[in-house]
């Protein structure tokens, strides 16, 4: 055996002696004498160009009016928290979580949303009523699909209503601004679905599901929209153990829509009036369509049983909106939806969700003291996908800048007159640009203008300075004055 | 020894059980059964009220539109980057980058600046010309000073110019936005001094300093602003081991200040004029004035030999932006400019900074291509507490919503109707609010209006509606229409 040992112990020394000398190579560079940096932005995130963030800037800027236009404040948090703010609130879920590594001091954590850190600062700072928005990137160290819009470093697009206030009157104004902005951003046809909490509650205890399993068979419910009923019963009965029985009763339930007639016909229902959470979800569920009534939304709202948003601190009213012209959008995208933590489902067109969680910011306070709050989160990199898309498919070029004129000539040596045009145009508040040039061609100038779209050029030439006159040409139909 | 020995392990093994059974009782919970979070961000950060973040957008919106006015596009690059990808950028201050925890995958660490992921976009993505700008936060493991404005999440603005172009006048065009973002912000009196790489290594070279201590005597004639000049040779002298001799020559060159004429005068200067470098530079420095005096900023503008920007990647012209009146801002806060990494200074009243930096994006291209750069940071987080502390000082309130009306009754159950008016001002695109309760008192509505700046209020009653007619009411003067 020992020649063989031998061998083995001899070629390791071997693997070893390259590995060392690899290494040494690659500290002193490769076959160029430099070091090769990989050039690429870390895994699941990635730059956003002008174009993008153009793009970016006017869906911001729709969203922010209408945050605004209700009366939102806006706050801000550090991109990174306590560990131990996190810990506890994302389910299995944390394993997502991205630590900082242990550099001596507190240990840290990239925050996984913004409502966990909302909650944090709410309780931090004895708030007890607020409304605020908050546009911010979170962190998961998820599988990235970058085609699909999904990254691991994404922007989330909170508002949130905390205070304690009549029943269902904020509640109806998060509504209405995801009816409002989803309309203003014009994405195509859109439904938002709406249900509560304790109705699933109740509908789950009046059809025999045992308490212990609610939140299970809950996160199973909410795969409706993406599997059959059949699969749906099939994961129930065999997967989690629940009776066909009872799976059957759940089904009878998870298959009705409506408005507040479908509200008013449950609490008349047999079973499910039986339960005294469900009565409560569904009152409260009629006085919420009697708001979206006055708010004018009720034409896209419709309570559908089988949504069941999978997050553990919902309470009350959940909702979701998705677009239902599903042709106008390709591939699916994950929703990055209102605390999308545990269990965020992967839906068809979902590009906006949220709910009711009033005991989260209890978690936080030393004393428990609750705050009740309601939000909506606005699955925003779905959206910037879909105005990417649309942006791509239409003629119309997407500007990056906002220039106004360009300040050109067909002359040399005019240099000094371009900078002192393009100084009084930029001291009148004028959006202008010149070539850095001493001598640029009139054509690149002209070319410049097109490929960044800028409407107006200013042409400066020997006559036009002695008449103290500019010329100035409209790029598109080469008019000039 | 054994007796003793055994105490110990004794001893250990008590301490052992009594940690267990802490961190037993950590886990269950404190003394009220419950686990008490530390309600804190890390340190060194900080959360932004809806105040702070008003001061805030105002800042952005005067600097974004001046950038914007310079025809600039904007880019966003991801939080953090591949480790690499910083290595070998910071010099020594690379201990101050936040690692991420290896949990499998990349080796990641946070933005340490926005010039080192601005440089690596540029070469990865093969632009050779762009003009952009980039405000986002940056992270340092540095020691924080808060009430003075020294975070650990901070943020950067930065704009630059990438492009092989005319000499100077790029680099003009960024004291241009200096000087117009200074006066546009209206925070006091300020000076832009400007220096040239080449003109400070000509001169160490001239006056006799060894070429390996040219960064080392640069880092400190950089003190100068904080420092005597006895204190800056002494630490040459006896620290650093230059010859008396040569720090006297280089006191005489680094009190000098002036503008063109200055320039002139040092290219006539017998040892000065000897270095090809320090020709070059001052031949340049001659051309930038001459465009700053059609960009009309001379007037803040002056050639100061003693400035000496510590960063290793600068290659021509430098400059630093200060606050004179030093009076109005009591507390010196740290600078955070342009690419502030080693060796950055606090300065007083240092409030933007930057240069050109011709070899920094080479770094990351595989067959080094250079990218001339020149670029300018604006020290926001600096104007961030000059404004804040303004506003404190300012009877003037600070408005964190932008609401128009507040509708509001003065009798019970109009809630219906409240809603429906803001219903129709939301869908005319009016910011309003209403009251979150069915029958809120008048004085607590009236209230509200004060204390969040709301300058009119529309109220309803049941003679108005009866008429069908809204009583508008001015806030401040009760007006009523």
């Amino acid at each position: 055996m020992l020649p063989i040992a031998h061998g083995i112990s001899l070629r390791t020394s071997i693997d070893e002696e390259v590995a060392k000398l690899l290494e040494l190579k690659a500290q002193l560079g490769g076959d160029d004498g430099k070091h090769q940096f990989v050039l690429k932005t870390a895994k699941g995130t990635r730059d956003y160009n002008p174009k993008q963030m153009a793009i970016r800037e006017k869906v911001f800027n729709t969203i922010i009016s209408c945050f605004k236009r209700h009366g939102a404040e806006t706050i801000d948090t550090p991109v990174f928290e306590l560990k131990e703010t996190l810990t506890g609130k994302y389910g299995e879920d944390s394993k997502l979580i991205y630590d900082l590594k242990d550099q001596g001091g507190e240990l840290l954590s990239l925050r996984y949303d913004l409502t966990v850190p909302f909650a944090r600062y709410l309780a931090m700072n004895k708030i007890t009523n607020i409304k605020r928005y908050h546009i911010a990137k979170v962190y998961r160290r998820d599988n990235p699909a970058m085609t699909r819009g999904r990254y691991r470093e994404f922007y989330q697009c909170d508002f949130d209503i905390a205070g304690q206030y009549d029943p269902m009157i904020p509640d109806a104004e998060c509504l209405k601004i995801v009816h409002e902005i989803l309309s203003e951003l014009d994405l195509g046809e859109f439904r938002i679905k709406v249900n509560d909490r304790r109705i699933l509650d109740g509908m789950f205890a009046v059809c025999g599901v045992p308490a212990d399993k609610f939140r299970t068979i809950c996160s199973t419910v909410d795969k409706l929209d993406k599997m059959s009923w059949e699969d749906v019963k099939n994961e129930m009965v065999n997967e989690k153990g629940l009776s066909e029985e009872a799976a059957d009763h759940i089904g009878e339930y998870v298959s009705l829509q409506g408005g507040m007639d479908l509200a008013e016909r449950l609490l008349q229902d047999q079973k499910l009036s039986q339960s005294k959470e469900a009565c409560a979800g569904l009152s409260d569920m009629k006085l919420l369509f009697s708001y979206l009534q006055i708010f004018q939304v009720t034409d896209k709202v419709v309570f559908d049983l089988s949504l069941a948003r999978g997050l553990d601190y919902y309470t009350g009213i959940i909702y979701e909106a998705v677009l239902t012209q599903v042709g106008v959008v390709p591939a699916p995208v994950s929703t990055e939806a209102q605390n999308g933590a545990a269990e965020e489902t992967v839906s068809v067109g979902s590009v906006a969700g949220g709910g009711r969680y009033d005991g989260l910011v209890g978690m936080f306070d030393p004393k428990s003291r609750k705050v009740p709050c309601v939000g909506v989160s606005i699955g925003i990199e779905r959206v910037f996908s879909i105005m990417e898309q649309k942006a791509e498919a239409s003629a119309e070029k997407v500007r990056t800048t906002e220039v106004q004129v360009m300040v050109a000539s067909a002359q040399k040596n005019l240099l000094e007159e371009r900078l002192k045009l393009t100084t009084e145009l930029w001291n009148a508040g004028i959006k202008a640009e010149v070539m850095y040039k001493k001598n640029p061609k009139l054509l690149s100038q002209l070319q410049h203008c097109e490929d960044s779209g800028i409407p107006l050029v200013a042409i400066l030439g020997e006559q036009e300075l002695k008449d103290g006159v500019v010329k100035l040409r409209t790029v598109a139909t080469r008019e000039e004055v």
